[in-house]
């Protein structure tokens, strides 16, 4: 049995994320680790469970049905395999998942490494606001402009708005599903998921056919942080799976990022406790993202600033004396220079420059503000 | 002539916060300084203009009047001097304006220096939104029931929420001006200035009866920085002066902190800013405010958290089996073996786990969920 068909068949019958068979796989091979469960002999105790899954197995075949559903297993002999994911295999689990993946079930025209090269997750509330999705979806469309692709999990809310905002202005986006590839989940996402097919990649750990679990979600997580240079988390209450996969990509060294909103919204909550506490940077918009994640200097976001205005170029004097001088009827020299508390002939001077500058203007001995 | 009568006299003679005759007076003394100004000697270029304001000075009788109106002027030799605002000598100049106040000009019932031990600015932008003037008043009074002073600059907006939120709870507040303690300003603010005059301090480097302007307003807000221990923006558009208070918060190497808000709110765009590319802490509340300025582990900020969860303590198999049990009609053992890919022995034995826990129940041979 070749490794690629050993890797489908141990995909089928284990969990995604268990760190242990992960591990293994990678000191044995795939090969020998699938003849050793088929002999039934037990390595540490990892395979008590998969017997149920053993009988009526046929990997070979399994691959023929996905390959005839426009669906490809990726192993990482793949020239297509992310070598991102590889990361994975060196950092400790979390919450009990972990592991690099026994291979990826993918569909979409995109390579999935090419994708990945320049890509960013956007992630966050299923139960986000308008605020969030309108948020998530300008960023999305931002980085998607600037050839970065999006990744997100096509769930509910921010994961939604995401995706769209990249297929908006004809970018790239991924979907890391926590069920098959074939399986429209949530079901309300049929028609972006069939689309994101079409253009763009839909991508799991788990086989066709297999169905969501709150473990498979935590397992996809850390597809999503591992396969991106970094993450942006657009709205996350306290206990939104949108923090584990910022953990997981605090984990692998990836950039973490956390857009703010109202200090009283509750999906925001743990967006600024990502920032307060964990170091995430806070962005605000797409150029944000773009310029921590680039190579340094390659993109730089432009320093907010507001408008310029002459008064900025003046010197304290020059602006003492502007100040002192009235905006309606005008005022001599000499009351200008008591207020401004300056001699009346440097008083005079400064005058002069104001209205060269076209700042102040005078009728006959008299001076006062020229209107905005 | 005495140092206080002469820093008296200089501070009406010149602009606050002139950072060269502040060395000056910190050099030869305040005395000194007068005489040689009273002769008309000029030193380094000080002087040229305040000549214009010399004539009539009696700073004698300024401190008389001001004593009358219940106004008492602070230096550097009083035990009521906040010693943190020597820092203000050694630091660079920003905008023009720097060094220490030559003296303060102050009315109120609570001793400055006491005050001042334990206080956080608390500022913003003055066209604030209700959002901003929400958290602000929130924050202040949660700071004020924390025996914190809050200081700010009684400008519209978030200074005055603040300086409300701090009164609304008994708590101690300071209001620093930009024109002498006698002037209301802005004088919509009279009763707020009058409230505070009674319960609180109201301070100034400029003797009564000066109006505010513009360089007046940068000078004021490196006194605010330099009495507090913190300074907290909580909405700042751009090129709000509430960034110039954080600036010298920055440079005296006081904590400075933002109050983030939606990413679409030009009044939090200063904030973002200032968190982003200048390290401000992130806070949401009055408590990350106190732990950010209490000695370390006095005061701790509790990590917000969701609910626990029954579910969060499960073992990884118990979630497995417990997410393979139907919710509506009940499964068989086997049935949820198969689901939940481990050997229905084991299944039998976690289920009478999960019941034990109050999280599945069984009508005959079937078992599903209990219901929240």
């Amino acid at each position: 049995m070749s490794e690629r068909v050993a890797r489908a068949a141990l995909s089928r019958l284990s969990e995604p994320g268990d760190a242990r068979l992960s591990g293994l796989v990678g000191q044995l091979g795939a090969g020998k680790v699938y003849d050793l469960l088929r002999d039934e002999e037990d390595v540490g105790g990892v395979f008590t469970d998969v017997a149920t899954r053993l009988r009526g197995l046929d990997p070979e075949r399994e691959l023929e049905e996905a390959s005839a559903k426009g669906i490809r297993f990726l192993c990482p002999e793949d020239a297509e395999w992310p070598r991102c994911l590889d990361d994975l295999a060196s950092v400790e689990p979390l919450q009990g998942r972990g592991g690099a993946p026994l291979g990826l079930w993918v569909r979409g025209p995109l390579r999935l490494d090419e994708a990945c090269d320049r890509s960013a997750a956007v992630v966050g509330s299923r139960s986000a606001t308008s605020y969030g999705t309108s948020v998530a979806s300008d960023i999305a469309a931002s980085l998607a402009s600037n050839a970065m692709a999006v990744v997100s999990g096509a769930a509910f809310g921010i994961d939604q708005a995401s995706h769209r905002g990249a297929l908006a202005v004809k970018g790239r986006t991924v979907a890391v599903l926590a069920c098959g590839v074939d399986r429209p989940y949530p079901a309300a996402h049929k028609n972006l998921l069939d689309y994101i097919v079409d253009v763009g990649l839909v991508v799991s750990e788990l086989p066709p056919g297999c169905s969501p679990t709150k473990l498979r979600f935590l397992s996809r997580n850390r597809v999503i942080a591992a396969l991106t240079q970094g993450t942006v988390v657009v709205e996350a209450a306290l206990r939104s799976g949108a923090l584990n996969t910022a953990n997981w990509a605090l984990r692998l060294n990836r950039q973490v990022m956390g857009v703010p909103g109202p200090v009283t919204s509750a999906p925001s909550e743990g967006v600024h406790q990502l920032i307060r506490c964990r170091d995430a940077a806070l962005v605000t918009k797409g150029a944000d993202v773009l310029e921590l994640l680039s190579q340094a200097g390659s993109f730089l976001s432009e320093e907010a600033r507001g408008p310029d205005h002459p008064r900025d170029q003046l010197t304290e004097r020059e602006q003492r004396v502007l100040e002192a001088v009235p905006a309606v009827q005008g005022a001599s020299c000499d009351s200008i220079a008591r207020t401004a508390g300056i001699a009346a002939g440097k008083v005079q001077e400064v005058l002069g420059l104001l209205h060269a500058k076209h700042l102040v203007e005078n009728a006959g001995m008299r001076w006062r503000l020229v209107r905005d």
